[in-house]
């Protein structure tokens, strides 16, 4: 006997990389930015961290979608913030997808998707990328509601170009979901697309190339006619007053942001070279992370990392069990990983 | 054409009480505590918001399990952390509810319950309070997936007895979700009930009694196997890193948060006294807040208040139009509102 529904008693949980609460560990596990948020960042929020937190904050985030927007080329009107992407993700799925609707999403992939789509009891259908991560001709489904690209691709590290993603929003009958939380670590993006297309959603999150992961800040973009149908299954009270005080500031240095992401695409490159002088398979990165074909066993060479107190994300799965996926830490940090595995290799 | 689900695009979205973004108000309109959060939450989280803002948060919230389950008396597997006890209403919904089920609701309450239901697709059913705001004796429903009991009920701030809860979910073949979100200003909870009935959940809100509006901290509190679930449906990451700093600090010095619902409790008694010696017909009330009937056209009084920037609420609805709700202020705030009150009715 159970009071779940059928779905939720049968469905396997997301399960998100380890957060060991205490120290000592160097993570390589969740794309985190190994640097801190700018220092307006941090005393805006301090400075907002006064007895102003008994109140509400601002239900609909005003000021940050005037920023978001300036940032991003779009109105306000265009902009949803939500409490991490993970929130925008979420959202979609309640806006678009009914009980037996099909989503659509690539394999391998952020694992999100799928498990939104079992809480929602729709119905997935998995569609495999290329063996380059290329999308697939496949792709369109004419009964989806709605179909995730997540673009860089988590865990591959792979772009899908704007002219691709156009081509399938131009046949689509549903929404097309671009999720691009990588996408400052990377050459292009697809948010132009919300011009031209009535069917597009562009994601981005504040957790990674801003480094705030901590306070849960993500954004979707999309034509103000969705963005109004999307406010009404948000939580009224989404973002809390410390987050918005934060993104606020970090969009009003956005230079910080990206002086951080050229440090971590300059070492993206080293980790990848070194990477493959020691015999790794490494997939060509446009995201604050690689994906490496181990040349052992990627089980063993993640378990032995953390034996020595490195974490890295390993997925006992189809397409992904063959290797790990490395975050770009500090230069120090892949250092340590980097002489760790030659050490681990060569036993 | 729209690209939403037909019970989205028809639906009506939850308003939430005006928060006004410029200052100059004084705002008894959406229960917040006129009290600051205790200095130790304030420091906590100042504390928090450093460089480790670039790291995920902790996922599931153990310290603050940790510390609600002492203040509660409750194991930490019989808590879920919320970002917000909306939050914690969203995870019921979408654990308990297909398209379709049964939710059942009272008349008047808090009107969140019926939007979730609609996002949701689930089927609605409304019963009517007795004249006095007790449970009345059609509230147990068959095929109910889901029935909420606000207590002390928001907006008319009457409280339902454990006693009346029991029986309710000794007949209920579903969940029976108890809001407690203002239970700290009342006479007694339901909070023992969770160690009796496998199907109660009780929520309860810090953003009222410990002054954390602005941080969005919810709790759930249920039987072990509920919260297990419950925890397959939030999102990873649902509360960030300095609500949960601020949150395991207010939870250890819960003496200060009492301090404060105690003056409230004696405001609350001096605010009836004196509206009801106007002409008020006040409902007594165990919440910060008391529903007045006026002596006038409640819509009006509202409107004139406003002018004189003072904030309470109104709400154009059966059994509700006749009065405001007005949130218990400081003593300085309650005697501006009485000031402005005995004008306006004087006319």
């Amino acid at each position: 006997m159970t009071y779940f529904r059928e779905n939720i008693q049968a469905m396997q949980p997301y399960v998100p990389g380890e957060q060991p609460q205490k120290g000592g560990f160097i993570k390589l596990n969740t794309n985190e930015s190994p640097y801190p948020p700018c220092e307006e960042v941090v005393e805006a929020v301090r400075a907002a961290a006064d007895g102003t937190l008994r109140l509400y904050p601002d239900p609909v985030c005003t000021r940050v979608r005037e920023r978001a927007g300036e940032v991003l080329g779009v109105q306000p009107e265009m902009v949803i913030v939500g409490n991490g992407s993970d929130d925008i993700l979420t959202i979609l799925i309640r806006s678009f997808v009914g009980e037996g609707d099909e989503v659509v999403y690539l394999n391998p992939s952020y694992g999100l998707y799928s498990v939104l789509t079992s809480i929602q009891n729709g119905r997935g259908h998995v569609v495999e990328y290329t063996d380059d991560f290329r999308l697939p001709d496949d792709l369109c489904r004419p009964d989806a509601k709605l179909t995730f690209i997540c673009s860089p691709n988590n865990p591959t590290g792979t772009l899908s170009s704007a002219d691709e993603v156009a081509a399938l929003a131009e046949k689509s009958s549903g929404i097309v979901a671009v999720d691009e939380a990588y996408v400052d670590f990377a050459e292009s993006s697809c948010i132009e697309l919300v011009h031209r297309f009535d069917n597009i959603v562009i994601l981005r999150s504040m957790s990674k190339s801003y480094s705030l992961a901590g306070l849960r800040i993500g954004l979707g973009i999309a034509p103000a006619g969705l963005i109004d149908g999307m406010m009404k299954v948000k939580d009224s009270y989404n973002v809390e007053r410390l987050g918005i005080a934060g993104a606020e500031a970090a969009l009003a240095n956005v230079e910080k942001m990206k002086a951080n992401a050229e440090t971590i695409k300059k070492d993206r490159r080293y980790l990848t070279q070194q990477l493959e002088e020691l015999g790794f398979d490494v997939v060509p990165s446009q995201a604050n992370f690689v994906f490496a074909r181990a040349p052992m066993p990627a089980d063993s060479l993640y378990e032995k990392l953390k034996e020595r107190k490195i974490l890295v994300r390993y997925w006992n799965l189809p397409r992904l069990s063959d290797g790990v996926r490395i975050s770009i830490g500090t230069r120090r940090e892949l250092d340590a990983l980097l002489a760790a595995v030659k050490e681990i290799i060569r036993r």
